[in-house]
């Protein structure tokens, strides 16, 4: 992974090993048009901020009445935790994170590696 | 995708078109060995439950202080939303959430297709 390229990385289907998952509910307020636009906004950091692999997003469609009103997940991949921190403080970042929080009424944050496990 | 074999499937690094995403906070009594122990049985229903095609996991190491209290994240993925009804209702799976959801204080569970968006 070390001597691919950036492009060849962000290139590919899973990106980084690093994900960064935000988890969103929309005030009632923001209309779909806005989210739409801060959905481009959101993708549109990848152009902008160095390391920043890839972004990839969804709607909730579960079944299972457990998602707490959770209804938007955004994920982003990176290849360590150095470079989410460089993401969080890049000021590309900073001024969406300005546009996108205050429509968002309850926001989860986390970041992890994935890893499988073989029982 | 449609003509690919499962085993092709379960070897791929990131699985099916629908992620099952479960975001937990273990209660404060559950211990290390119980969480490596329900993390490990979690891995064995890739085996026990058909439509379900790979699973990883992953601790929260995020620096935002937004994660909510949820800690650990584990992903599965699967082909359509009627494989995750299927797995839901699986015997294996059923036995194996009434060991999960006692030891969890706060989860949230959420389905989606990630899409990649071309500002």
């Amino acid at each position: 992974m070390e001597n691919q390229s950036t492009e060849e990385k962000k290139g590919g289907k899973c990106g980084g090993d690093y994900k960064h998952l935000v988890l969103g509910k929309f005030t009632q307020e923001t209309t779909q048009q806005e989210i739409d636009d801060l959905i481009k906004g959101y993708a549109n950091l990848v152009s902008l901020v160095p390391p920043m692999i890839s972004f990839r997003w969804g709607k909730d469609v579960s079944q299972e009445n457990l998602n707490q009103g959770y209804t938007y997940i955004f994920e982003s991949t990176f290849d360590s935790t150095e470079d989410i921190a460089e993401y969080v403080a890049h000021p590309a970042h900073v001024e969406y994170a300005n546009k996108l929080l205050p429509k968002l009424e309850k926001v989860i944050i986390v970041d992890y590696k994935p890893v499988a496990v073989h029982p």
